[in-house]
């Protein structure tokens, strides 16, 4: 690209330790240029903007004043790093990001040493920084040496269940940890000038536990803008808990609120914390989402996950879709049966627009639950929804399903109570990598009694999935589906009720029967296309259900068939080991039987657009049609004498 | 048993609903004839003898004012709700806790409509709770009608991240919701009279935004040692958070201390509670686990949990063990590997007891982590220690690391962290029933890439295997090991390091390989003497390793055998379905080759002595034998044509 910035000063920065002699006033200028950098990666990759705009001065300020690698930066979440990555090394495939081969869209201990410890998943970075911290005072070692335990985390973040608990155990243990807590949920006022400043030089020539009392003092003396910025800034915390007293509370030291863009105030406290912390210290820092870019700043998301866009304009380059979303589509579906069925109600952790939730909660605000990054509460808060007679679908990543595992077991499942899990982003996910596959959700429900397990093969049949859930009452009933568009299939006019455990024959053929369970079902027609070509014609079918599985369906295909192949996106211990167990004992293997199972394979697969991520998995149609081929074709190895 | 206590007063009641005319004296007469039953009935059976003592009052008054079952009281962990079992319909069947057909141990919604939700694990009841309360706004409806949800939740209960998740909810849903704080930490001083009955009726007297300033300005008036507990009263939940404060940040009214063996403090409070509660309000109440009995408020633990005992004297009838626990082994062990290397460390989730990590965290208290009821910081935490050097070993019961998946997924596997596993009661767990079995931990751990799933088939392999884990720096390895008694084994002097992914031929036969994964071998060796008499003589072997498999000696067996059966401690999707799939890929079942696994069966099994569960679950001597017969002596039922 030839629209690049001008980045003087950032062209001679390769490490952090080539910022160790640079001026305050140079420290400004190096953010102002990681900021346009960040920009123009962005505008070329997309990925998020917004959250990494938020933290350019952070970002400067904490490499200028510690010394990384050896001191462990951990960002929360993560998707705020790409500044990170620009000063750490790694700017000249900072234009690769989130792509197949390129950099993470998250940090990542593979990809650099100032990466101490990846993340993806929100809240673990206290619980990690207070791991480092521990260890360096154990005498544990790496290769970079052990230094601080920082944690960079936000408002959202901070309020889970984790955070808390990784606190509550740092204010026990006392040992010196750095907590940033990087609050963007309120735009702060403009630059607050000289008494801003001022305060900011106030707090770093005090010790720590006067600093609170030297901001609240000061307040007064404030003109009435900042004043006012200062008091919601104090506000703020309301509906998690109130300012600094709470994370006082846990013994943690607090610090705050400082103007995450000032560098002027950054920097002297950040300086003093670092030169005077002994415990656990907390930083309460105002930053804004976007911030420095117009169009993010205006944009109601602030620029939170972007496409490629133009620079000058801002605006995105979409690539037009064919089809509905999944999401979408799920969303329509939910809220034509909630339209119903009054009892319906949903249940989301922070995420309404992901899951597609943003409608219902529109349209029926008192029956729509967002709970706060707090999966764990969801699936028991949904849990009780139903025991009280409601009809609650939990919407989550399958992913993030996974932090109310306990939860679905121990509520759901023993007590056989009707949640209706709706899991999106199932399988491999694109660019989020994998971090985010939603790769274990059908081995950890479906090896639970009285649970219902369905996949839906596309877009028309998440529409009677949705229909199915609702109108079971007799226990858990879930239903995965991919991210990303759906297939543009004919949509029915309304869902419809699925007979419980019964599977659908999608096509006829003879010699190999596949048996698909979710929308791998696509790739499996396109391999049957090939392979019809050559004169093999495979039977298919949808199971549509991995728990109960639909043994009728199935041990006809084994009668009919020579070979059954499962395929699934999803890893070893699901649908497939449902359908081995039954075989193995209804004794089909006895005599001889040819069965394979396509599954995720046993590695975690890096970010690519998800049909790259397939090819690595082996699971596309070219996979599958090999594998009818193998099967079919070649004389087994079987070594038994 | 002819020396039951007197309790004409309890006698006559059946239900809640026989409570509603008794006077405040009955009341208290009541409690007095529920604390003696209590008493009088775990003599008999075993169990949680000091938490339900400790709640004796609560449970009268909240049932005497409270119209349950219409109102919905959720015992948080609920092994304190034998009290409120006797109450509910259930003394009739009292003595038979915990036992086989018996009354649960904890509260289960199958066995009573008093138990509006069930609990085992911590932490639940205040999500569960604020379901029923939203459901009942909402339109919700049961068999007994929605009311009120009240959370009884303890001091370590409430400090789990996912009751501050259900908490931060709650303030932010505004619905009346009553958490009944039970706090049992410290014990209070004796009853402190008028001053304290007239406090609580200043309570009861005032709306509830004053109670806590009455409360306060109090203080002052109280003599010298109600205002020392009073004071340590504020200052018990240090650790966790302060106070009201904490808890007012939330959006949740606060009233208290009160003492809940105080019937005079208690019932007013309540009834005020009742009457007049709009929003979520939590009364926090003082409380004395064991209270009323002697022996049980002289022990250590309190009465936590208890054998067989003498009502007079206390003393309990243990059976003497035969052979050291696992547990203990495992404790044994890692003191061992600990003292060879500093770098080995600890961490448990409020379970220093339970996982024999007590002795640990007494030799080397600064390398011992008891993070709280918080296991998905515990795993973190885990995991930064690892990434800082040291060698941890995160010590957790087989279901409560289902609390921690996530973490187990994205900050553990994901960055091949050597955080080592050590997986206590796993399997199925005896008197504690469905809730505590450790069913699912082989499955949802060896489909994780890079992870090395073990499970020790006697405690001299749990020694090997906890010597394996200290070395082994290269990624994630977990070992898994059974409640109660090894099997007396002679113990080795030291722990061997084992190959990595390779099993161990126990013994030669021919026809049938047996492979036991797990403590299930011994059953399996029962299992072949019965079938050696027979003249049927299978070969066994101990995989050792669920992941990475053992592919040369299972391919071996194969070539060698007509037939292999797996036997494992766990549900569907583990390490039989590891196996299958690796004999599928192999091609070995298209000529024909039996194959069966033994698992745990599709249903979630009921409380008894292990043995029995086996004997349910069909994995005892005599299962396998039989199955061992069916796959030699019967003809094979292949249907296909």
């Amino acid at each position: 690209m030839s629209n690049r910035p001008e980045t003087p000063l950032l062209d001679q920065i390769t490490t952090p330790s080539d910022m160790k002699g640079l001026s305050d006033a140079q420290l400004k200028q190096l953010a102002r240029e990681v900021r346009a950098e960040t920009i123009s990666a962005v505008s070329e990759t997309g990925g998020h903007l917004g959250a990494g705009l938020g933290v350019v001065e952070l970002t400067v300020a904490l490499h200028a004043i510690w010394d990384t690698p050896k001191d462990k930066i951990i960002w929360d979440v993560s998707h705020q790093s790409y500044p990170h990555k620009i000063l750490t090394g790694r700017r000249d495939r900072i234009r690769t990001l989130r792509q197949k081969d390129g950099l993470s869209g998250f940090t990542k201990r593979s990809e650099s040493p100032y990466d101490p410890f990846g993340a993806a998943h929100s809240s673990t970075s206290i619980s990690a920084a207070l791991g480092f911290s521990v260890a360096r005072d154990l005498g544990g070692n790496c290769p970079e040496g052990l230094g601080d335990g920082i944690a960079v985390i936000g408002d959202g973040s901070i309020s889970a269940g984790m955070a808390y608990e990784a606190m509550n155990n740092a204010g026990h243990l006392k040992k010196r940890l750095i907590v940033i807590l990087n609050d963007n949920e309120m735009s702060i006022a403009p630059p607050v000038g000289a008494m801003s400043s001022y305060l900011s030089k106030l707090y770093a020539e005090r010790p720590f536990h006067d600093l609170k009392e030297v901001a609240k003092g000061a307040v007064g003396f404030l003109p009435e803008p900042f004043r006012e910025s200062a008091k919601r800034a104090k506000d703020m915390l309301k509906g998690m808990a109130t300012g600094g007293t709470l994370f006082e509370a846990l013994g943690f030291s607090y610090v705050g609120p400082i103007d995450g863009h000032d560098m002027d105030q950054l920097l002297p406290v950040l300086r003093t914390v670092h030169d005077r912390a002994t415990g656990p210290i907390l930083i309460h820092v105002l930053t804004q989402k976007g911030k420095g870019y117009a169009p993010a700043e205006a944009a109601a998301d602030k620029g939170h996950g972007v496409s490629k866009f133009d620079v000058v304009t801002g605006k995105q380059k979409k690539t037009p879709s064919n089809a509905p979303s999944y999401t979408g589509v799920f969303s329509k579906a939910l809220l034509d049966e909630a339209a119903r069925d009054t009892k319906v109600c949903a249940v989301t952790a922070a995420m309404p627009d992901g899951t597609g939730l943003k409608q219902f909660q529109d349209r029926y605000p008192s029956r729509c639950f967002d709970v706060g990054i707090a999966e764990q509460h969801a699936v028991t808060f949904a849990a009780g929804l139903a025991a009280g007679g409601l009809r609650p679908f939990c919407a989550l990543y399958s992913t993030f399903l996974q932090r109310g595992y306990d939860q679905v077991v121990h509520d759901v499942a023993i007590q056989r109570l009707p949640v209706r899990f709706a899991i999106d982003r199932a399988g491999l996910v694109g660019a989020d990598g994998a971090t985010h596959a939603g790769a274990f959700d059908t081995a950890f429900l479906a090896n639970l009694p009285d649970f219902v397990v369905m996949a839906a093969a596309d877009e028309a049949e998440l529409v009677h999935m949705v229909a199915t859930a609702a109108a079971y009452d007799q226990g858990p009933i879930s239903f995965r589906y991919p991210r990303g568009e759906g297939t543009g299939v004919e949509m029915p006019e309304r869902g419809e009720i699925l007979e419980i455990g019964k599977g659908r024959m999608i096509r006829e053929g003879k010699g190999v029967a596949i048996l698909s369970f979710g929308t791998r079902l696509q790739e499996v027609m396109q391999a049957c296309e090939a392979l019809d070509a050559r004169g093999i014609t495979p039977t298919v079918a949808d199971a549509r259900f991995a728990k109960p599985l639909d043994r009728d369906l199935i041990l006809k295909l084994v009668e009919t068939h020579d070979a059954l192949i499962t395929v699934e996106e999803g890893a070893i211990g699901g649908f497939a080991s449902h359908v081995s167990h039954l075989l193995a004992e209804e004794g089909v293997f006895d005599r001889g039987f040819k069965f394979r199972s396509m599954v995720l394979p046993d590695i975690f697969i890096d970010q690519a657009n998800p049909r790259d991520m397939y090819a690595v998995a082996g699971l596309n149609a070219e996979d599958i049609e090999a594998k009818v081929l193998d099967v079919m074709g070649v004389e087994t190895l079987g070594k038994r004498a």
